[in-house]
């Protein structure tokens, strides 16, 4: 297991480069108000997010150090950080939670020219209420608001070596527990135990809380995969998915795996076989350089080679502090993929209409290629007798 | 354990109770676009939330059934709910990630004259890309936006009896996992593995997920309540506690319970057993009509009178779909407390500069007082020997 946390040069060096892109922008400072954003400026790890009651606010200028402008009830732990400037209000205060002291945080370090960049695009979230949003607007004027999504998500995107051992270790985590698989799942047992063992040995494997899992099982393969694991029972010729969000020092994994139950029909044996070959095409194939939209063609292509029907959505994504980042492989996504990058490839099949088989591998992308985060699949089907 | 979800009937009675209360404000329709709101009003219940890629709509005209605008990968499971209406995008789709969807939805339904509701206040949260949003508002202008948070607070926070069973079940697992103490926690254990078995045996006693789980351990009491465990041991002397929210078919508990290890001191055993009488002292109190504001002045004046001293912060609040919901029981919060609230019990004393000990119980508020829904903690400090 990789040491908890990280020294607080990683985070000086994060700060440098969101510095250098918030130069560029032309942005004063940054708002960032989401617990994946606060985490990875501040290393504030904590399960408190959970309750919507408090809004929590870190303001990054375009030089100096970092601020946080934050609920009293998370000081002590702030303090642990390498944070020093903290500021604390008793929350939650109707009225004013928060609001006086962030409007005078900023309105003291950014002129009344300068700009507030806040994350305000795909895959972002404002995690304050909306009518304090807009009074801060106003306490700030002239000052302006700006979309700062560029610079946070082209700084984030990039993972630190840290970083990278943090989600190989979870993926580690859920590498065990899918090995243990005979131990949860077999005929006659129902979807919610076998979800629910899952969980547990993904905490006895080490997980320090599992965030994500998720799952599908039927005859020959699954149509939804969102839906909670209900009381239908495991039986002979099902094809059992299941998927993990495991969290290890506040780093994701994020991968399925697919096992038939005591039989498997010719047709989930062949798209267990077209995902695994279209996986290993992008595998293979995957350079720095390539964009978001390409890595969605090679699967097509490869799946469509094969005789294979696409599933549909996205076929992978990022990831890091959040179970799913940025970008996404559809053919609309024209981000361009970097070395450094943590990315899920994530093929679907249509076996036939509304039954589907996914795949999911979690890389890290080098110079010369991918490098696996997770164990590979099983090259075949793996059948549980 | 109760039945899964909940019969239509139960979603339109809330959809009743919701169009009347928009009525009264004058909100020709709701958007919602968070997990507890659109869980709330149509059942739609998912781990998949915690993927901030894609946002989801859900819209409630003043009259009429409610319309879900969501991704299609959600198609599937809105359609098993009550839902009739669902309309889908392929998303993640930049650039128009369902915006011209939605605010075509939002524009046939509601008149230029006319207000759409959106809760901007405490506690709430915009779960959309805020640039999205400005384009909505201008989309549908000259329709005005307004501040819906009493609308959807007023309905959500009376709960039903389906909905206080649930929240009766996710307790009576947070109650077995407690008696199961011994079984994970002793001299000698580290903080991060009682942590983590702790969730394995909510799990093992029926949580179909543990979403929060939190705790303290540390001479006599403790400081920070929010951290996550480290690798420290347990020893003679320390007072662990352990707090979880388990969910259980979308609904939390939230409580906590208090262990000595090996041996307590004087101290510990008087501030456990003030909380008690203090909590006592608010279950034979309590009724419909006190305010938040006043079960802070009985903790308060319980704790003082017994010559403690309260411990900082909010000392309790509402609970359901979420982790913590309003009111929040401090000075300054002043919603009138109604039967069919269901709220945590949440004192706590600072037993010396930064040493603090907590107790909570969750309880349905009834015309007659407080009904428990937690079993009631022991009258004394448990020695774990």
């Amino acid at each position: 297991m990789p040491d908890r946390g990280f020294p607080s040069e990683e985070f000086r060096t994060r700060i440098t480069r969101l510095q250098a892109a918030m130069a560029e922008a032309g942005e004063t400072a940054l708002l960032l108000t989401s617990q994946a954003d606060i985490f990875y400026t501040t290393g504030f790890l904590t399960r408190f997010w959970e309750s919507p009651a408090r809004p929590w606010f870190v303001i990054i200028p375009v030089q100096g150090d970092p601020i946080a402008v934050i609920p009293s009830i998370g000081a002590d732990l702030m303090s642990k950080t390498w944070l020093t400037d903290i500021r604390t209000w008793d929350a939650p205060f109707p009225g004013d939670d928060g609001l006086s002291l962030l409007s005078q945080t900023l309105a003291d370090l950014v002129p009344e020219t300068g700009t507030i960049g806040l994350p305000m695009g795909l895959e972002t979230h404002l995690r304050m209420p909306l009518a304090d949003y807009h009074q801060l607007t106003q306490n700030l004027a002239p000052r302006r608001f700006v979309d700062a999504t560029n610079t946070v998500q082209r700084t984030r995107e990039i993972k630190s070596d840290g970083e990278v051992a943090k989600i190989r270790a979870a993926c580690a985590i859920a590498d065990r527990a899918f090995s243990r698989i005979t131990e949860y799942a077999s005929e006659n047992t129902t979807h919610g135990q076998v979800f629910r063992d899952f969980q547990r040995i993904l905490l006895e494997e080490g997980a320090d809380w599992v965030s994500y899992t998720a799952g599908g099982a039927g005859q020959g393969g699954y149509g939804d995969v969102i839906s909670p694991a209900g009381d239908e029972r495991l039986t002979a010729g099902d094809v059992l998915m299941l998927d993990t969000g495991a969290v290890l020092d506040g780093y994701f994994c994020d991968f399925d795996r697919n096992f038939a139950i005591t039989r498997a029909d010719d047709a989930a044996k062949r798209a267990y076989d077209q995902l695994y070959q279209a996986t290993d095409h992008v595998l293979a194939t995957l350079r720095p350089g390539h964009k978001a939209s390409d890595v969605h063609a090679m699967f097509v292509d490869s799946l469509t080679k094969q005789g294979a029907t696409p599933g549909g959505g996205r076929l992978g994504h990022g990831l890091g502090v959040t179970l799913t980042e940025w970008p996404s492989f559809t053919p609309y996504d024209h981000t361009e993929l970097r070395a450094g990058m943590v990315l899920t490839l994530e093929p679907g099949v249509e076996i036939a209409p509304g039954l589907f088989q996914v795949h999911e591998e979690n890389i890290v992308l080098r110079d010369n290629g991918p490098e696996l985060l997770s164990t590979r699949a099983a090259a075949t089907l793996p059948i549980l007798r």
